[in-house]
């Protein structure tokens, strides 16, 4: 059974020194390519080396139904959850037009689909057919919490022993920012109102009754703060619990996994609650527009780079971060250094 | 002798709306793809179609030296100029780099550096070798002034003929953040000390001095705030009145320009203050960080995509706005629409 323990690699500050000098030597203003030079620093430091590996990419996409989809949560129907798993695997969803642009592979595991996925290229690590409605029901037992967190942790190591210098995390799932709101608000200690969004775009009348479904799980099932695997238990989806398990592998194996939109907040906040520490591991891509986004980045102590607004999900804007990697390989390739043009000037 | 007329392509609304359809089309939330919607339709009514063309695009490196170097504005030598047109075509600079991750051909055009760098592969427009120092003179002639709109003009029908879809502007000149903020000062009639930025970082002290600068040169020269071609004669650049004849060019042949920084945020301002409404066909890449930006970015009408905090000019953000346009493209290429998924859901 799945057991998470605080054993991250370790952040390698002398990797990162190096970086910043590397950087401070292009011929360029000191500290000039702003954010993108805060990641490279990053990404030195979780990788051990300032010669960074990021050609061969993965993104993951988590795929599960959500019980509390019944409660009315959504305007979209659970039947989207299998239909899009397999168009992205097909190459026609939004994450898989992102990954043809910016050469990443794309996965999709089935970790709790209401659908047979057997034989379609999806990988199956289902853990059961979608989760109960937490409403009227813990959304899956401990023992299920533990499965996705396992599931997660086992494609992530797969992806990482094919190669992958970095992993990406997405998912599908018709209702999932309910519970993604839900863990958030109970992690954190924060009032349901301030966290729970508009989702896929829903009515304010539909928003006020999305709020009170989080409330009332809360209400119903009390999950304990302190103790992570009961508030996915209790509150999650099994594809949250899957992406956790995959940062905990990404972290523990020195390979940076780069962050979604809301579904990965949640995913990194239960991450952090589980082995502190795992967030310096972790990329944060775009900001999300679902409400609760700046409070989860705040708690996590993470600055997006790109701010477009999206409001996909799917991994769609962890996959537009690799553009802006590719950028910055390919200004320390190629850059001249200061001592390069101080010969120049002597000529 | 140049004779800017407010002779833009129109813009087409007919092919906004029809880019607007097919984006509410794309099997995900109406509007889910935030920025990139945004972006997609403005340059579907600037090409006058909803079938995007971006694959070859060429940024246009305007260099050009400051008279105003001399007065002590930069911490970096004037030389660095010319070295860094050479290093930018042999593939050095930032720009360069940024270039080839993103497939994008770059030229360099001298339009006033101190250096001759006839038979380098540089672009010879030299409208002179140098400005003046605008403290102690008008800056270049009105003549002068006129001739660098003319090169820029020039380069970009070039460019445009041979088939270019995108043009991008950048420049090299060293000194150059002073007559930029000196521009936007004067056509906008907000003080200098509000517009005038660190440019490649400089301490308090110069940047006091660089404030008492802009200043003295719109004291002595009193530039007419109605007569762009006097503002840029008085207190201008070459580099910048070539940009700002690129821009005409661009809007005239319905070709989608996109800015780079605070250089081209002056360049732009002086191009709506010439003629009217050529906003429309200026795509902002990023946010530069440099003072002032925001001012002539709202007065712009512009948002940028992109704000990573960058303060390398060159044309380094544009370049970087091409991995989001083709990213966009395979969105628009290869994502499901809804009738897709209706005829999946029938089966």
């Amino acid at each position: 059974m799945f057991n998470p323990r605080p054993q991250d690699a370790p952040i390698d500050t002398q990797a990162q020194a190096q970086m910043k000098t590397k950087l401070d030597q292009l011929a360029k203003p000191v500290g000039g390519l702003g954010q993108l030079e805060t990641l490279a620093i990053k990404l030195a430091g979780i990788e051990g080396t300032a010669d960074l590996q990021t050609a061969k990419r993965c993104c993951l996409v988590f795929a599960g139904d959500h019980g509390v989809e019944k409660a009315g949560v959504s305007s979209t129907p659970r039947k989207v959850t299998w239909v899009q798993s397999l168009n992205t695997l097909a190459g026609h969803t939004t994450v898989a037009s992102l990954a043809k642009a910016n050469r990443c592979q794309v996965k999709v595991v089935d970790v709790g689909v209401d659908h047979d996925l057997s034989g379609t290229g999806v990988i199956d690590k289902k853990v059961n057919w979608g989760t109960q409605n937490m409403v009227t029901s813990p959304a899956m037992t401990r023992d299920e919490a533990l499965q996705a967190l396992q599931a997660g942790y086992d494609v992530a190591l797969d992806s990482i022993r094919e190669g992958n210098q970095l992993l990406l995390v997405g998912e599908l799932g018709i209702g999932n920012t309910t519970p993604a709101a839900a863990m958030i608000s109970v992690l954190l200690q924060i009032p349901a109102a301030t966290v729970v969004g508009r989702g896929s775009v829903i009515s304010d009348q539909r928003l006020i009754h999305k709020t009170r479904v989080v409330e009332d799980a809360i209400i119903n099932w009390q999950p304990d703060p302190t103790d992570p695997i009961d508030v996915l238990s209790k509150v999650g989806g099994f594809e949250i619990g899957a992406k956790a398990g995959a940062m905990l592998c990404a972290a523990e194996h020195g390979v940076p996994l780069i962050l979604d939109g809301f579904l990965s907040y949640a995913g990194a906040v239960l991450t952090e609650k589980l082995v502190p520490g795992t967030t310096q591991h972790l990329i944060a891509s775009h900001f999300s527009r679902e409400t609760g986004s700046k409070l989860a980045l705040d708690w996590l102590g993470l600055t997006p780079l790109l701010d477009l607004q999206m409001a996909v999900g799917e991994g769609s804007g962890a996959v537009l971060l690799l553009g802006l990697i590719d950028s910055l390989q390919s200004v320390l390739a190629n850059m001249n250094t200061l001592d390069d043009i101080a010969v120049q000037f002597k000529d």
